[in-house]
């Protein structure tokens, strides 16, 4: 029997979910269902272990969001993420590059391997039913059909693409032809014929099938990746730029007469809104979800969703509220796509809560802002264990660290310091100074920043541990 | 022609204006209306200034908020402030002990003196022709008249009491009688009959003729208060325990036959919810109220306020949504009257929100907790220029301080530092401190706690200039 791999998608970025997604902090590395504590990304390696160990899944993530991929990996799976593949791409190319870039690593090892790509920013609240639905397929593939899954429609959803099926080839039906998201009347017309299936945008292949259809249809893109290094793919930024961008779906599914597809009844949203989340949420007797510290009286068909802070909501019917540290957006139900049109607002105002959150993660841990008060700021800092920021400098301020939990060693010019919780220290402006977890806990501290000018700009790296010098911020 | 005097009642308490205002937050001390940055109290002092001079102003507010009256009033008066009279209240006994105590104050420095007596909490958007209405009622206080101010209802509002009016007196009608708040078909008949006025507790009076009236149907009470010292109010504490609560309406207005009614017309509201504020704010061409940074899409009919953070909305209707450091409400609109339920249910819970705001007035300034971490506190301290905390120490925390805008006289055990911007010290646990502004600017410093047991409550004071040692808070 061949081996199963996994190719998890971790390269979306975008504000669809205001104002809990960010430009900077897209949906797959949050905790978005509000099951337990886990992101989607997490949930998606959850759902795929039983069938998938560590060492055969690959991570495809965009360079920006690679250390935190690696991070929640290393979160959720402990030392066992250790095994994992994690390639970041250095600029987004659409899926078939990244398909086929992890199809590419895969069939180096092993040629005869099946593959399983997944988008880790959707939620599917039976897992027992996607992995039976994996286990169904896998013949399928090993005998050269790219399968994808379709989701059997509950309701004439205009939100996603549509897959319309054909005769059975075995476990699976050929696919006739793939729909764009229909209107409202095509949408109900395709619930009454029974033919058509949501196309999750999940796939099932062997991963020299994939590379035979891209040499075909694709044969720019498979030029391209055949000049890596496998091994290394020390020279993936350079091939990477040449690659044109192009969707799995476009470039090879709707030309391959290979496509099949699996019809799957589970509970499934790619969440690409507020509302399509509402749908799959579990809801209360009166239609509400609720997630966070919420008080509601007399609520109806509502969505309220809190992080930190305390929400209270009074007789309301069909709104959706979430709220975060630094912003709250109160919708209609049914009209969550608009949030884009605030987003655009936000972009004019020369605002920044669209692009990240009040707390920023780090390769090396986090910053949160507590306070941009005038002529100072007030950081929570956390660093992981083992984890070291770069040597640096600043040109315009200074900064008192306070350590609070952990153990800090604290480079201050020529000197280095041992701190404690409960112990400070000063650094000058311009002084070069560095700030390092030597120890195995978090340490978390502290820090006002004072100075004429504040700014993650103000920053002159002199040593990194993540390759950053040079470079203003992150 | 006699003086006019004001007695402004600056009692109140409470969470009406949830998640506005809080019981340490009552909204006569907030910029509830939104104009500008003044709050309540500052508007009524603004309103009454143009017949009132400032040492004709007498504050009766109670002794929890006594400190921030007065700053208040300074933040708005400047130095004439030091002219008016200030008068805590030991325990809160309702509006006709404090009316009384009042105008004993006033008669006993000018027995010909007139008294408008007027609630802090209420916002007027027509000074003008509320001094008006003072002005053409002068002479029937003049005469012996209880003068009360009656709105001329403009829709069947429930939620106010209504006064009945009777025969023509000059410039004034005779009261016939005070009706409670009606059900709706009663306050649409007030309307069509058009003999009713809305009670806005506004009252015009000479002082001699509320202490005759007092002495006959509140004997007790002018016994009471008969046993003061008028000038020092030394013993105040004393007598005013002993005191029976009662409303001014009930215990003289219901019962005297000298109470008179002058009709009035002008945008009044005693912003008893967020419903009624709603009412009297001016709209947008859909029926909008907006305050704060908002960014809303195709909304109608809705009242969106915040403070700091940033409010979006699509596509609400009638919805009511406010938004503070730490909580958010989304009511729909006509149940406002409801946020009393909401405050049940976070007394059940343990919460706090409803007791206090982030940011905390203290005699000294301020502060505001930044960050209540596990083990830890981050607050920003304000220290007015010139004031200066108790001598204390902690039992279960160090204290770290660093100056970010002002100069700080800190004493340390047996030391005095001098510290400005970009400097800081640290305080051991159990050490004697002291914090000072000894500057003419407004002092800003950061400050982290660090301790087993971080509470308000672990403080021992030694010497305090407010007169709270032995207490464990404020």
């Amino acid at each position: 029997m061949s081996r199963l791999y996994a190719i998890i998608l971790a390269g979306g970025s975008g504000t669809r979910l205001w104002p809990l997604s960010r430009q900077r902090s897209p949906k797959h590395l949050l905790n978005v269902a509000g099951y337990g504590d886990t992101t989607l990304l997490q949930d998606t390696i959850g759902r795929l272990r039983p069938r998938v160990p560590p060492e055969r899944m690959i991570f495809l993530a965009s360079q920006e969001f690679l250390s935190e991929v690696r991070r929640q990996a290393f979160e959720f799976l402990g030392r066992d993420a250790d095994l994992c593949t994690f390639i970041g791409e250095p600029v987004g190319r659409n899926t078939a590059p990244a398909i086929l870039l992890g199809a590419m690593v895969i069939a180096h090892r092993d040629p005869d391997g099946l593959v399983l790509a997944v988008p880790s920013d959707h939620v599917i609240n039976d897992s027992g039913a996607f992995l039976e639905a994996v286990d169904r397929s896998l013949d399928a593939a090993g005998d050269g059909y790219i399968v994808t899954y379709g989701l059997v429609p509950t309701r004439p959803e205009t939100g996603y693409g549509y897959i319309l099926s054909g005769d059975r080839r075995g476990e699976v039906l050929a696919v006739e032809r793939f729909e764009e998201k229909p209107d409202r009347e095509r949408a109900e017309a395709f619930l009454r014929e029974g033919r058509h299936y949501w196309n999750s945008g999940i796939f099932l292949f062997s991963a020299a099938t994939i590379i035979e259809e891209a040499s075909q249809f694709l044969p720019d893109l498979v030029g391209h990746l055949r000049r890596l290094s496998l091994e290394s793919l020390d020279n993936l930024a350079e091939i990477y730029g040449d690659i044109d961008p192009v969707s799995i779906d476009y470039g090879i599914m709707e030309r391959t007469h290979r496509a099949a597809v699996l019809p799957v009844k589970m509970e499934w949203s790619d969440v690409g809104s507020w509302d399509s989340l509402y749908e799959i949420a579990e809801k209360d007797g009166r239609g509400n979800v609720v997630r966070g510290e919420v008080i509601h009286i007399d609520s109806d068909g509502s969505f309220l969703m809190t992080g930190q802070r305390l929400m209270t909501a009074i007789g309301v019917k069909d709104v959706i509220a979430v709220d975060t540290d630094d912003a709250v957006l109160v919708c209609a139900r049914g009209r969550s796509q608009e949030v884009r049109e605030v987003i655009d607002r936000l972009e004019e105002r020369g605002r920044s809560e669209h692009i990240e959150h009040r707390t920023v993660r780090k390769p090396w841990g986090s910053y949160t802002v507590l306070e941009p008060g005038d002529g100072y700021h007030v950081k929570r800092i956390t660093v992981d264990p083992g984890q070291k920021l770069s040597l640096q400098a600043h040109r315009h301020r200074s900064e008192h660290w306070v350590v609070v939990a952990g153990t800090a060693l604290a480079t201050v010019g020529d000197r280095q310091v041992t701190l404690s919780a409960n112990e400070s220290v000063f650094i000058p402006v311009g002084e070069k100074h560095r700030l390092e977890n030597p120890g195995r806990t978090l340490l978390e501290l502290i820090e006002v920043q004072y100075g004429d000018v504040i700014s993650e700009e103000d920053i002159v790296r002199f040593e990194d541990m993540y390759g950053r010098i040079g470079k203003k911020e992150d």
